[in-house]
């Protein structure tokens, strides 16, 4: 890592505010070009609510209307914590704070409204609830703020700065650990002190320790397995820093790797490099990945790379835009995607490597700073 | 804590196996008993799919034919691990696996189905996704499997039970950080780091430790408040133990309480212990409420109670039955619920007092083992 760099602490310490300002706003413009057709809308994806107002609660729902007022339901557990909330994050004025049980709640407030958009992302039973409570027509809606939240502003990328950098540093103090008779375990529970301890508030997913052939599968949990001399170690790991999450991940090979290893090894880093290479504003998602394979394709290994390449990463651990064969997004400044093309073989093991990229106006930039060679001498 | 129990170690090390024998056939019972009329049901929450067949992948759904006939849909991620996990928790004969990227590719095998039950849990979008792709009427069922998983095995009943030693041994460990000075983020810091060593998989929840004015917030968020003498203390904390989750409560004083606190823990004692005597196969979970609610209102505080007395608690933290006024539910020896009335005054603190309990033939019995002595001495 570069010593230039300012250190996690550097940048817990000076976190920018987090403002919500324009979000609102951002949404209506979004409902009106989607032509949903509909009078007013409910939020109720907690993420949403969190990133459209700031409440962080685990329970409530935004009522945005055509007008342009907006109502946040919640119940009595927040009476206190939502309005300093949303006070906070610079929306106190422009939303209602309503405290009642169930958020349909807000039903009586939605007399003269013919379509009222839904999040799709809700349970079907909420769904119905809805349905019952109001008089109008109850359309779904797809990822319209999910569509928003995958540009991050200043804020929210100084959040997922510190974040990557924490897990850089947790890493790096953690890599000594990587010898014969350590296990699994171990490491992951040393990855996630060290992330607590250098200010995430936790780790961002469950963290991967996963060695020899273990690391073939792709999301493997740790287990008591004991390192060995020659072991491939794959760590796929992240923090949370005030919601916002990292994610990363080093193969590491314990001793001098066989040829097998070493071709493993080198073509995913050339495909990685060359996905990130790809990573600029007005790419498609799709060609990043399509980048990714056809380096494994050309070395032989396409049919051992069995995921996507990456996605969005923010205040969901995977979020909008995927970078995938399949998708349609057309990458845009402040995109933040990982680029994690992998190879596997089960029985044997597998190779992963992973940065965080934001997309910035001539390309992109890597949040992740930790080397990538990974090679442990075993004489130390 | 009893010398003579067992520690969280010799609980962890025992474990006897998880075995799903017989849960399908008793969901097929359950559906005939609902009434529901439909000819096969989807299970598509995460925790149903693990307690019907063992499966702890992120993505999978079983499809119950009325036959007897099941189907587990999991993507390729999954493709060793979940014949492996069906065959390790006894179901490995009776559920066939099928490996595509929706689940709903097991349409065609739902050609003849006239009314399909799915979860009202599952998303609206995924809802949608169904009703696109099967002929069959769709038809909402509500909490089959969640009323099924509220009685609990042995097998189950000794890993919460050691989620719950884990967390007495990890409070234990962290009551002498009990002083002023010291953050509610390093309590909570260092009461996750001794469950880990203990032998959980990690907290069951985000562990609250909440100090002076924040102990009135009953979801607190720990932060780096310096605890000071004469403050409270509440810390709500909890194991996970494969899958399987533990929640106590306990409300400490720093040094002398003044009058109104000793009221204030004085009164939740006694309600909490009148809960726990109330809870017994056959009586009411409203009733349990209510007890605990009339002692706190002779008390004069039963205004200060702003939720519900308690929950279910299993593989997940809130789970049925509901120990709650408008609760139906009569408690059944196996039912793991927690009792845990509190008071809280805004600005000024709040008491919780919380125990695991099981509910035996005859009466119940505490999971939580920890004292309910909590007056923090300050000469120390």
């Amino acid at each position: 890592m570069s010593t230039s760099s300012p250190s996690a602490a550097d940048l817990v310490e000076n976190l920018p505010p987090l403002r919500v300002d324009g979000r609102l706003m951002a949404l209506r413009h979004r409902l009106a070009e989607a032509g949903a057709g509909v009078d007013a809308v409910v939020v109720t994806a907690l993420r949403n609510v969190r990133w459209l107002t700031g409440f962080t609660g685990s329970n409530g729902a935004v009522v945005l209307f055509g007008s342009g007022r907006a109502v946040m339901v919640t119940d009595s557990r927040y009476a206190e914590q939502a309005p300093a909330e949303l006070a906070a994050a610079g929306c106190g004025d422009d939303v209602e704070v309503l405290i009642a049980r169930r958020s349909t709640a807000v039903a009586p407030q939605l007399e003269g409204v013919d379509r009222l958009g839904l999040e799709d992302s809700i349970a079907w039973r909420e769904q119905l609830a809805w349905k019952a409570a109001v008089e109008a027509e109850v359309v779904p809606l797809t990822s319209l703020v999910e569509q928003l939240r995958a540009v991050k502003d200043a804020a929210e990328l100084a959040r997922m700065q510190a974040a990557a950098t924490i897990t850089d540093e947790a890493l790096a103090s953690v890599e000594p650990m990587l010898r014969p008779g350590v296990t699994e375990i171990q490491v992951q529970q040393a990855l996630d002190a060290a992330m607590r301890a250098g200010g995430a508030s936790g780790p961002a997913y469950d963290t991967i320790v996963a060695s020899g052939p273990n690391s073939a599968l792709p999301h493997a949990r740790p287990t008591d397995r004991e390192f060995q001399a020659g072991d491939l170690v794959l760590i796929d790991v992240g923090a949370t820093v005030d919601g916002y999450r990292s994610d990363m991940t080093r193969t590491f090979v314990l001793g001098d790797p066989d040829d097998r290893t070493e071709v493993m090894l080198d073509l995913v880093g050339l495909s990685q490099s060359a996905g990130v290479q790809a990573v600029r504003p007005g790419a498609g998602a799709a060609e990043v990945d399509s980048v990714c394979r056809e380096v494994l394709a050309q070395g032989g290994m396409a049919d051992a790379f069995i995921h996507s390449t990456g996605h969005g990463v923010g205040l969901d651990i995977h979020e909008l835009p995927t970078v995938a064969s399949q998708s349609a997004a057309v990458l845009a400044p402040g995109n933040v995607v990982t680029v994690e093309p992998g190879v596997y073989f089960p029985g044997v093991g597998g190779v992963r490597v992973e940065d965080l990229l934001v997309v910035t106006q001539g390309g992109c930039r890597a949040l992740t700073r930790y080397p990538k060679t990974t090679v442990v001498p075993l004489a130390r």
